[in-house]
């Protein structure tokens, strides 16, 4: 059920890994943005999808059969990298890079036209997608990881698209509940601001008394 | 302020801009898919990189300035083919396409590796983004359109990546606030509800009793 996977990669294995998969996970993500803004005509299309085939032809010849999930090193960092936000091999994610603090996790971003909704503004849903993964990363940080278990969003103006900032602190941890909130600010301050209730999952609880489910 | 175009595209020219560019923007989704799952090695993923770079470089040739926008045509359909959830020129998106009942809207989708959060499940913020739309277009439907003012998500149970639908109706109107409710079911019932408030924009407002404004 819990899906985490735990390995023995090294250092040197999880850099080599990085270092195999993000250059083709930056080039996706540039292409994303040239599928939204391009204007060239119908035979440059045609030639560049070529190329794109031919991309997916080699990557193609081995595919893991599941999706990424959350790869525990007992050796290095772990590995949410396939992760919708800041998965560093998934090219949905912006992807961001969270810095965790004492008594909060932050993170400085660009949200390029891939994450329009209103014209030249965030997707008020991709606001709540950031907020949701730093409210939790707040959480795990404070000790007490969890499943969202209720997020609440306050749109406070549009968000631009752009440079932006998001934080988030526990406010206080109730049993197997714990409570995030935080925001995303511009130059000009807050733009969103949410709340969250994270929850401990029935497994992980007893995991935690039984660590050894973990291996 | 609004950023919203309309133009004069006439129904070929719609559909000759989605020739030109849905076939790239879908491969690119499944790019994104195999930068999380491909096994090939390095050797591999460099000689994808330059294919991936030709693309660029073709695409690149003539690039429009800003993000999509909402494009609305005097004499066809409207284009949010930027939008992070249906925008069919958006690798980020899945994308859905939503169905516009008279009383509420529905969509069927399939998520794939590149939406996850938690291993083998939906990104908790990704449910919340396609609800956000999901609410905000069934506003729409029901003739209130609006930014999204507040928005309250639920998690009943973990989401599994694969099929899914999403639902939303309105609830009630007051003024220029619209009361939404949704939800996203798997297989085997409700795994995500939510309620949004959305608030029909001050410029907006004013444009309604000026339409020329639009123009």
């Amino acid at each position: 059920m819990s899906g985490y996977q735990v390995d023995d990669a090294t250092v040197e294995e999880i850099e080599t890994e990085r270092a195999t998969y993000e250059p083709i996970t930056e080039a996706t993500r540039r292409l994303a943005d040239l599928c939204i803004r391009s204007q060239v005509d119908a035979a440059s299309t045609a030639r560049a999808l070529e190329h794109l085939q031919a991309a997916i032809d080699v990557l193609s010849q081995d595919v893991a059969e599941g999706p990424y999930g959350l790869r525990h090193s007992r050796q290095g960092p772990t590995r949410p990298w396939g992760n919708a936000v800041v998965g560093v091999r998934n090219p949905v994610a912006p992807p961001l890079k969270v810095v965790h603090e004492t008594d909060h996790v932050w993170s400085d971003f660009e949200l390029s036209s891939a994450y329009e909704g209103p014209p030249s503004l965030v997707h008020g849903g991709v606001s709540a997608l950031i907020l949701d993964q730093l409210l939790g990363e707040a959480a795990a940080a404070a000790g007490s990881p969890g499943m969202t278990g209720t997020l609440t969003v306050r749109y406070r103006r549009g968000t631009p698209l752009g440079a932006l900032r998001a934080e988030a602190r526990v406010e206080r941890t109730e049993g197997y509940k714990t409570f995030a909130v935080g925001q995303i600010c511009d130059a000009e301050g807050v733009c969103v601001e949410a709340e969250g209730v994270f929850i401990l999952p029935r497994w992980a609880r007893s995991e935690q008394e039984q660590p050894e489910r973990f291996e």
